[in-house]
């Protein structure tokens, strides 16, 4: 929906301050290489899945200083006049890659790489930031929930309780990549055609002198698909048979009960009990009421009856862990006409990044076609697809692999070549199908909820090499 | 920022399919009245701080279903023509009230009412709870963290870990109305002229080839007001002694540190000693690091030495609590030409809502101008600012209170007369002023993080009564 509105000022004011020291100073023109990476997956998951992509592109087609903008930087009375100039002449010219939107990622490996002139490479940090952060949540929440229903179609309802317009939005977007069937979220249909749906709420019912009344001029004006809410007075006692009654009169195409409250479990299969001797076996049970991933688990276990769900609040806010905590960081920089690699030292080592100019493949079993590792090298180092290919732990280097019958495939496209987009998103359907796809090729002790089989992530040797030279110069100091 | 852009369409799809099925039947043209409120202050708060309102007018300002909006209608095959062709000449004829941003407010009252036709009094449901649930929930948020602070400013540092692009933006809005005092994010300011700052990044001092080197560019560069940030290595063996010689060296008008990691209290002590020792009184120490309303308490306890604080995720999301539950129920809807009180019955007691086109006064004690108790009236009722009158606990009517000495507030004002809006928008300066001086009317009770004294909500004798009898009705059904 953002798609042409510029956002190019939604940025930390440091990245401007930032901008105009660089301008300033000797190293204007340097070139710099920066990565975002993630540490942790939220809700302690095995994997999230990458997306905010499309937005992220569209970002950066639209980099501009309008007139407003520099008459805004200028009033703050920090930034020297040809830098201002500068801004109003702006062009984008960086090259940036990043992992398609509906794979699965994992800690500490590139997601986004951008290399160009440092004033650039650093000001596009908050919004890469932002989007990614913001849809990987929102898609690895989803998904946790949508393998949870078992096959069972997944509705976003979230919309009312999202954090913002942008977050009903893009979050109705980002669970339909991550497998949720549909959303309340009419615009996230007109615009992104993440198909749209919804019935009545409660006020319907409670409008008309009767919950009879309201369901029958329901399912009269919608007779192809009458899913009426049966909780607003009493389920058992009265929606459920008002229900009855009418879609034994009105005998619409298809029709499906919803229930907003109380216990789902003992609901539902009396719901189904009844509507069995009714002969309504094909009338839908819809539950929507505070639901998650250990909820929805739960309930299957104890038998519920339910042929879908809607989940509203914990899902489009991630509500359990609502940060990814993506962040941005300075691997290279130019010095003489080289990139120097520069990496961030930590007394934390999980802090410790990676340092360089690199890239990031994918190794599949030839056999099973599951993922087996990542491996980051430096950028231009290939992977043999040959027997004998040794990869290791990089916090535990004696921890070796050597891998045969396999296939490499790189993790990241490039979006922009000097800043032109060499990128042309899939469709948001061709991405649901590619995550669900992706998903499939990870093992299930990867998937598992609650703790998960740690995936590989390594470095290659020259990679690492790199990395323990600058430490042990570092801690020579 | 998005008070240009129709949202419109930011809707739950129920919302279009309940309208054209008042559409299609007998009472399309009947008034009714909706209330949102809210159950709970998040966090167990003792309140939570109206805010979303300007957004709210914008959007109802806007309403208007383009030709895109009602061919994408269309495309769904559930509508009318005579459906869209009413969307497409509609027109705002509502009644709207609320709340004013900034004030505090309590479980249960009516913070937003809609009185008009029902079509379109249900139709805006979905985006009044989006805009307030939001801004809410981050002001009520934000406020907690600027009190736990004591005096000392709280920046909005959020940008990048906020649920999407509006998430940021009008989080950083909702926050400077509850007290922080500047936000990060720039369009933030070029808008709602939030005042934004920065000065580096962990990049920057790496992009150098000494932290010296970086610290000096800076100051030179910016000498009205040199923040270096001197965690990237180490505190106090490097970052603070380059600071020193830095400072010492170009004697900048205004200078601080910054510290993003480690243990905040120990780390501010040893440098507040430290610089104090070098003559260096005025350098003030800003502290950004994962922090709430507890840490920021605890470390202040601790005798941490800080002069402001930058907050990101935990206050941009709301992350220990990061959903505002306001709802939005039907409460009158018109039958033959008189507007009857509806209510949603519930066995959770608190779910029971109240009925009726009503009112909201705040009472507040002239001695001390503190608030006494909202109460809640039926429309058209007024509340004698007089000696004796009588409030009590509508959930145990023998707890009552006889008032003396108090004076009365309308709690609501009103936004739309038949749609036209009659209300501006004060600035956000004069918003957040009112919201300070608001929370001075609470008592201390109420302010407390833990288990707060409870605010009194009650209601009229006559609204009192109606609930009543209609409960009776329905329990004798």
């Amino acid at each position: 929906m953002l798609d042409n509105y510029n956002l190019t000022m939604l940025t930390d004011f440091y990245e401007v301050t930032m901008a105009n020291g660089y301008f300033q100073s000797d190293i204007r023109n340097h070139e710099a290489v920066f990565d975002m990476f993630f540490r942790r997956v939220p809700d302690d998951g095995g994997f999230a899945i990458m997306a905010g992509v499309e937005q992220l592109i569209a970002y950066m087609k639209n980099l501009k200083f309008t007139d407003e903008d520099i008459d805004y930087l200028r009033s703050k009375n920090s930034f020297s006049e040809e830098f201002l100039e500068y801004l109003r002449n702006f062009k984008f010219t960086c090259d940036v890659w990043a992992v398609p939107e509906g794979t699965p990622i994992f800690p500490h490996e590139p997601i986004v790489i951008v290399k160009g002139p440092i004033i650039q490479a650093q000001f596009v940090e908050t919004f890469i930031l932002l989007t990614i952060n913001h849809q990987t949540l929102i898609a690895t929440k989803s998904n946790r929930i949508v393998r949870a229903a078992q096959g069972r179609p997944v509705m976003e309802f979230g919309t009312r309780r999202a954090q913002g317009a942008s977050a009903a939005i893009d979050g109705a977007r980002a669970s339909y990549i991550a497998g949720c069937a549909g959303t309340a979220c009419t615009i996230a249909d007109r615009d992104f055609h993440v198909p749209a749906l919804g019935t009545m709420a409660h006020s319907w019912v409670q409008t008309f002198d009767t919950e009879y009344e309201a369901f029958r001029e329901y399912t009269r004006i919608y007779p192809d698909n009458a899913v009426l809410l049966i909780d607003t007075y009493n389920v058992l006692k009265s929606g459920l048979p008002n229900a009855i009654k009418v879609f034994k009169e009105l005998k619409p195409k298809k029709m499906g009960v919803r229930i907003d409250s109380g216990d789902i479990a003992y609901l539902t299969k009396r719901c189904r009990k009844i509507l069995d001797e009714n002969g309504l076996e094909e009338c839908s049970i819809v539950i929507s009421n505070s639901l998650d991933e250990y909820l929805i688990r739960d309930v299957i276990m104890e038998g519920a009856q339910i042929d879908s769900f809607g989940v509203g609040e914990r899902l489009i806010t991630s509500k359990s862990e609502p940060v990814f905590g993506g962040v941005y960081k300075l691997a290279a920089v130019e010095r003489n006409g080289e990139m120097v690699p520069k990496m961030k030292i930590s007394e934390n080592v999980d802090k410790i990044t990676n340092p360089g100019f690199k890239h990031v493949y994918r190794l599949y079993e030839k056999e099973s076609n599951k993922a087996i590792a990542d491996v980051i090298t430096m950028e231009g180092e290939t992977i043999p697809e040959q027997d004998g290919y040794e990869i290791f732990d990089p916090n535990a280097i004696w921890k070796k692999k050597t891998l045969k019958n396999f296939y490499v495939r790189s993790l990241l496209v490039q979006l922009f070549d000097k800043g032109e987009c060499v990128y042309e998103s899939p469709s948001l359907d061709e991405i649901r199908q590619y995550c669900k796809d992706q998903i499939e090729t990870l093992w299930e002790e990867t998937l598992r909820f609650e703790n998960p089989q740690t995936y590989y992530v390594d470095l290659s040797k020259k990679l690492w090499s790199i990395k323990q030279d600058i430490l042990h110069r570092y801690t020579d100091l």
